[in-house]
């Protein structure tokens, strides 16, 4: 093990969207576009910066199309944003947005609950949303959720993620990102889906996107990494986690996972201590920690002695 | 990876000691031996239950001998305790302990600041310690501290570990616990101190004392589990942690452990909802959160949706 680990990996931060989408207060737009600035400027090559959902279901991302405006560019830093449907997508066309992301669910009742829709019709209906997005020159990237157990119907068969995996990649999506939605994967269950993906579809095809609900979120990018994979979602801080749970954890955190890669010599190109900054500045914003295990660390060195 | 994962782990709980240890509060003698007495009760094999040190020095276990006379014994559970010197030996040896504990670290500076001693000095006493233990038929088991790092001077040489290591195990410990006393290490850095020792050690004579202070905690047990190693301490909920950091983390947890463990189809012997029974008395105990992942995604999602 651990012999031939990948030696660079692309960080995808998703906290200004799946971070504050999942706040129950609205942040401010000017504090948004300075996160996304600060985000900029910490060397990733990709954010995910808002979403064009409908205000009605996710009213803390109401302001998209200001945000995808104010914030400012970056030669290389790629800005995405998440769009549910034909409407969502030209507003993201009409922004300074140069990647959409879509989002499809392995699970039925989850896909329902989610977009309203089986996942048969809703896969169907990113067809359309893909082919215009590319007609616009736009690359498509792909979340596929519960992938390891739904919140209403516990375990999801592989035979779905596959299914689901190769309608979005032949529909031209360039990546699917493999959501661990409820925070519910360990190690073995990463590479069992993981073997079955890649015997059909390349590395760069697959990323993944763990959540650190039950304290796995590093032991599963350790079973990742082993397996060849080199896209990771996180966000900085750990911002997100849910709302109802104080102090409970959501995506996994930028930091903890810039700490083990860099600490393995897996490079990313991000600088940790400009992601601290960040975070500093959110935990000030929301006036609240995050649950960022390493972020923690960090600031609680200062006022005396962690061991 | 992950192919020959071993099929059963014993897991130490050292809660009792390691996590109530760092409490600011001193905890009530009677809601000690009732925790030791649910911990009993979950099936654990092994118990680390007090520390028989100068209560000058660790007042949250001045009741040490109070707390293993009262505790109920079951058939099957070890208790262990913490002896810093003969003194505190004597003492361990007066009370129905059936283990020993000794601490000893492979960076000096910690050593002198721990126990007062360079480590050769600190070794030699506890040759004696040994010696006398395993006259009363008691066997020993032995922590090395700062083997993947030091508060006080940073990297530790893994000869430093290697020495001590060699020389505790040829006192006649029976197991040295490889102590990440500030949480820093990562899988990589498991992997090469393991196959270091390994090269000299059988894997029975090496456990792993993981903290989680920077959310490496899983991630580095599983890399521990690909080596082979069979023996991992934790403390329930996390307990223990750092008095001047809220919510930050010391040792990793027993609950995310166990799931992890669990899913993987590595036994324990260990009822999961025991510890989390256990870790929410203790929740209102010290009547603050713990910090397991694990056990605060059971707990609130009684409350509400959590994905």
């Amino acid at each position: 093990m651990l012999s031939s680990l990948p030696s660079k990996v692309t960080v995808i931060e998703v906290g200004p969207r799946d971070g504050l989408q999942s706040e129950p207060e609205v942040v401010a737009t000017a504090q948004k576009v300075a996160l996304i600035d600060d985000l900029s400027q910490a060397g990733y090559s990709h954010l995910e910066i808002t979403s064009f959902v409908n205000p009605k279901w996710v009213p803390q991302l109401a302001d998209a199309t200001e945000v995808a405006t104010l914030a400012k560019r970056r030669p290389g830093v790629v800005f995405s944003a998440l769009v549910p449907n034909m409407r969502g997508l030209a507003a993201a066309l009409a922004a300074p947005i140069d990647e959409v992301v879509i989002f499809a669910s392995a699970s039925e009742t989850f896909s329902r609950r989610n977009t309203n829709r089986d996942i048969g019709p809703s896969l169907d209906a990113y067809a359309e949303v893909v082919q215009e997005a590319q007609r616009a020159q736009k690359r498509v990237r792909a979340y596929v959720s519960t992938v390891w157990g739904c919140p209403y119907e516990g375990a999801v068969a592989l035979s779905n993620v596959e299914l689901v995996t190769e309608r979005l990649l032949s529909m031209g999506v360039y990546q699917v990102s493999l959501g661990d939605t409820i925070g519910a994967a360990t190690p073995l269950r990463v590479q069992r889906v993981l073997e079955a993906l890649l015997a059909r579809f390349g590395h760069p095809q697959l990323a993944l996107h763990f959540h650190d609900t039950r304290g796995m979120g590093m032991a599963n990018v350790l079973a990742g990494l082993d397996m060849g994979i080199t896209t990771y979602d996180s966000s900085l801080g750990g911002l997100g986690g849910c709302p109802y749970a104080p102090g409970a954890s959501g995506n996994i955190a930028t930091e903890d996972l810039l700490y083990m890669l860099g600490e393995m010599g897996i490079e990313t190109g991000i600088d940790l201590d400009r992601v601290i900054h960040a975070s500093q500045r959110m935990v000030q914003v929301l006036n609240r920690e995050l649950p960022s295990r390493y972020l923690r660390a960090r600031l609680f060195a200062k006022n005396g002695q962690c061991f």
